[in-house]
């Protein structure tokens, strides 16, 4: 792979991909919108090529021709929890319709291959969407399904779990944990305790190159894959590993979380990507947490 | 059902199925774009009541919150056999960004009862979608189940097949044929021989009625039939009936209409709309289409 173009490179998980394939010589090429901070890409060396996409489906198809990338990453999207009325058509717009200018102007530059993001969030109670940002995802995978088939688009996509790792700003689990822990807070737990799957940044990052290079080989087009955990942990277990790695009490406040009717208990076991398995483990990864404070640029 | 919302109450089918409400006994209430032209729905007696709405998604509450429908018909839609770059937005924001609004509103103001429109070119070769269009509603459908599943939504989606009858100013097959006929021009066939699947306008309206009424009895909620034919005909064969119910010969120019590459040459024959058939035989609907020039109004 000699180059690359990645959608959603500014967020947490793609400034890693984009670190990552830059340190393995991989020319790479951001599409970022006219809204978006570019600083912490601008900031990397090397810097990927920066390529501001208004809202046309022909800038996109000019931006594609003039990369003409080996492959393209896409991890763009607009995530909620649970949406608010004024969230729908953002949700639309950013999961499916970006997403399907993506795939237009790829069939018409007949660039190929495309590392696709799921999440397990598009497998609630077996095989629905949790929420409408799944629904979404899921209504993009037959879109792409339709580009595969009539233009010959070889895809793949990976199946996300938690991510997490230092520098993350998206106030997620493992942050809240963090900061209850080194502020001495109460930290807020539901009353069950639901299995987690928890991934290290890098190691997610590196399911990514290895899923274009499967590509590349020219197996599992069409596919989709976990990019699970080698080892699951119930919530409560995790902060124990916190109270371990960080050699630090955390006091729990049992009940004080209250967890929305839809939620998963038990993430899907979906099959894992080939070739790849997860090197970070939960101990490893809360140490190399630890190692910075909440939301600190690693 | 005392009151029924229906989006896409301007097209063709859509105005022979706010005809029918009406006669009924319907309280029928359009969503309609600031940029379609309402006539033909204004000229109705009794005339359906307007709603225009713009492109938010809150102002779609306030018309849904007003109205209290007791079911709505989904029938809006934007139709590219083949599409360009320029209409991808145009195939997303109708036929799935719309959609979710809806029921984003129907969520919202308690309203459940739901009849979508879906078409036999979701299921080329199979299940697959023909062409960029048929994407789209594959991909509402997954929306769709999401509401479903999250608010209770209780939907049915018919599977449309080729509509035609007198007043249809789309351009297809049946008046091409038509038109072929009473200009004594020759008409452009392919080489193959295609089975064709053709309900007569008003049985796909009635078709309509019925599902609302299954819904209201609570029956075959989250399903889809196919409201198709009794009879399907080769594409020759519907030229011959057209020659013996019209009384005047068709010439047949072989081999001058090159069809595109992904085409249907054998419909889907998926269930039957349970309780509903089409009435109207085809040599029946010919002689109804025969009855008025094409395009003009019947």
């Amino acid at each position: 792979m000699n180059s690359a173009l990645i959608t959603g490179a500014s967020s947490y998980l793609g400034t890693r991909l984009t670190a990552l394939l830059g340190a393995r010589g991989v020319e790479v090429h951001a599409i970022v919108r006219p809204t978006s901070n570019p600083s912490q890409l601008e900031e990397m060396s090397p810097a990927p090529s920066l390529h501001v996409h208004e809202q046309g489906t022909s800038g996109l198809v000019e931006i594609v021709e003039s990369v003409k990338p080996d492959v393209v990453f896409h991890l763009a999207t607009s995530y909620r929890r649970e949406h608010e009325l004024g969230d729908v058509i953002g949700l639309v717009r950013s999961n499916i319709e970006f997403g399907t200018q993506l795939l237009e102007a790829m069939a018409r530059t007949e660039t190929r291959r495309l590392v696709n993001t799921g999440s397990y969030f598009q497998m609630f109670r077996g095989d629905r969407p949790l929420n409408l940002y799944a629904a979404t995802k899921n209504a993009f995978r037959e879109v792409l399904e339709y580009y595969r088939d009539a233009f010959g688009i070889e895809d793949m996509t990976l199946i996300l779990y938690d991510i997490y790792g230092p520098g993350d700003r998206r106030g997620k689990l493992m942050s809240v944990i963090q900061h209850a822990q080194q502020a001495g807070e109460p930290l807020p737990l539901p009353e069950e305790d639901p299995i987690l799957d928890l991934v290290f940044v890098d190691d997610a990052a590196a399911a990514f190159l290895h899923a274009a290079q499967l590509l590349e080989d020219g197996v599992n087009a069409g596919q989709q894959f976990a990019v699970r955990s080698s080892h699951r942990h119930r919530l409560r277990e995790v902060v124990e590993i916190f109270e371990e790695v960080g050699d630090r009490r955390i006091e729990r406040a049992d009940g004080r979380f209250a967890p929305p009717t839809r939620r998963i208990l038990d993430p899907w076991e979906g099959e894992l990507l080939p070739g790849w398995k997860a090197e970070v483990s939960l101990q490893e990864g809360i140490r190399r947490l630890l190692a910075h404070p909440v939301g600190e640029q690693a």
